[in-house]
Formats: C-alpha cells, structure tokens, sequence
C-alpha cells in the first residue's frame, strides 16, 4: 500500500488535545493532519452556527430538537452534527427518542491553545 | 440577482475581529459565515503547516524563500500563502524581489476568544 498514511484518531471518547501554539514552531505534518481537521470541522458557516447552538445551549448539551433554528432541513442538521462528532467536537448520547450532543471542552481548550498569540506580539 | 449575497469582507489591513465566544449564544448567520471562513483557510494540512511557520519564523514575518519546507511546490505554497492572506490570516509586503507574510495577530487573538472555554466548564 505504497500511498496508505497512518492517519491520527481523533476518537470523540478519546480526544488527544494536539499540538503547540502555532507561533511556537513549524507544526509536523502529523499536527497539521490532527488540527486542520478540527479547524475544517468548522470551516463551514451552518456547521459553525450549530457548534455555537450546542455549545451555547442550556446545560451544555442539545439534541436535534433544540437547534434546528438554522434555516436547513433536520437531516441535514444531523449530518452536520455528525461531521463535528468525527471531527472530535462533540460528544453524543442517545436518550428515549433523541440522541444529545455535547462539545468536548478538552478539544474547544486545544484549539484555543493552537490560536493563543505570545504575550510579546 | 435574486442569488447575489452580500458577504462580511474580511480585508487583511482592516480585519474585524468578529464574534463572542461559541458557548456565549448562538451565532447569527452573518457572524457564522465571517468565522467559518478563518476556519476553513486553516482547515487544511498543508496551508496550516505554512501558516504556522510563518507565525513561528524569526521576526514574526517569512518570505516564501524561508518556508518552502512542507513538501509541496513554491507556486502551491504562493496559492495557499494567498488563500489565508484573503482569510485575513496574514498581511503580505513585497520587499525587492520577495513577498514577506505576517501573521495578524488581532485575527488569531479573535478566533482564540471564539474557541474559549467558560471558567466554570
């Protein structure tokens, strides 16, 4: 498998924070594949929007019910919540009828840990 | 032009630092898609690695000279050093014969406030 890459989990019971600020020192390609999926995760304005929805929502945690106030179709906020799950964002548990998301506070830390600036700058 | 929409420009030398923190409120759809798009230019390996070697490089500022160290083209590393310039991610100079990139650290500090956790989480 000449073109197969070892890709790093990032598994959303499992979230491995990653990576130094970015103004600390070049990111290793491993680094640059682990963060940028994150960053991609929510590189898409729907998707932003139902982060911040669950993000913001009482309690820290929301289901499909809560949030579908963003002008798109309950299946596609379902994909969207998705997305942002395999990404390691949110954590999801299914109670009764609807399954509830929650962010992972740990991965939110290491991305704001990556965008920290130097107390110099 | 019953398509045509007006979106947040987000020019590299009057960057608007854009949005409260995710866990805030929901965002609003304008806010979101200013956001998502500082997202999204970092959301990929290759122009997250050249961002972060810019942001790292002595003096805060690098020249595509200095960082043609990520295994793609130096035409590919001027695309993408362009992709995060219209980001707003970094300002650009020409010097003589080079184009020198800085990181906007009024960006960075903007997109680490959206990503900052509560105290009490």
């Amino acid at each position: 498998m000449p073109n197969a890459k070892v890709l790093p989990l990032l598994e959303s019971d499992a979230v491995v924070p990653c990576c130094p600020p970015l103004t600390e020192r070049p990111m290793t390609a491993e680094e640059a594949e682990s963060a940028a999926r994150m960053f991609k995760a929510l590189g898409d304005p729907v998707r932003l929007r139902l982060f911040s929805a669950v993000a913001s929502h009482e309690g820290g945690e929301a289901c499909v019910c809560d949030i579908s106030d963003v002008g798109v179709s309950q299946p596609t906020v379902s994909h969207h919540l998705k997305k942002l799950k395999e990404a390691g964002l949110l954590t999801s548990e299914r109670r009764g009828t609807w399954v509830y998301y929650r962010v992972e506070p740990s991965v939110l830390a290491a991305m704001g840990k990556l965008l920290a600036v130097p107390a110099a700058a």
